[in-house]
């Protein structure tokens, strides 16, 4: 079996920071990326999915470690202050990295 | 860049437990979580996502590595019996863990 | 606290793929799935999740190590030639082992 290690970075954002949060992913050379609604309470207060204009993203994307370090300082340094938003990375096996 | 280890706690279990898992996540301290629909099989039969009253949830919930060994520890001996569900803990690098 | 370490296998694929994929889950004996949509860009282009011939899903399942290993080899030598998809590992630590 030949997995490798990678890491992926997920980003739980309101919906209103979509795009920057997606250009942000490509710049980083990200080949792809997952991205689905969610419901959620956080610092803001509750935002239910079924609203569309407060609800929140979940967005994940796999990376080679640096670009993920890239990604996540990124984030940080340009989004923060803007959107509510929490970013974490995990370490993953995938299969056909070739793909990353 | 500074991330902090934390503890991502995710549930998933019937959407009639909504109510009782989101009172315990509030309760161990968390300051968030993330939800949303899922479709699923397990022990109690298929339950297909467009079937409201049928239908699963998946809960991530983000912690202190402490606060998510009380939240395992309470879904287990106080939900477990009641509701069809699934509990399991992964480790994460947060960055800005001041919000958890 | 019991808690045993797994494996969590996420499989990204087409929605077309959703039989095959469900068929090898439950062949290396999984008790259980879950599956939501997502919307992805990925190497055969941005696919979103509200057209649903071209949409993706997520289906993530909980596995003793050896099951998931022979989920994700089933999965390359038997799918990926055909389909849009995307396979990772990832440790987790479960409550209610006996579910799995």
């Amino acid at each position: 079996m030949n997995t490798h290690p990678m890491t992926k970075v997920t980003i739980v954002c309101e919906a209103f920071a979509r795009e920057s949060v997606l250009r942000l992913v490509e710049s980083v050379g990200a080949h792809g990326y997952t991205l689905f609604a969610v419901e959620g309470s956080g610092a803001r207060g509750v935002r239910p999915a079924d609203i569309q204009e407060f609800s929140n993203i979940q967005v994940e994307v796999i990376l080679q470690p640096p670009a993920a370090e890239q990604l996540l300082h990124r984030l940080q340094s340009e989004l923060f202050a803007k959107y509510a938003m929490v970013a974490y990375a995990s370490e993953i096996q995938v299969l056909r990295p070739s793909k990353f």
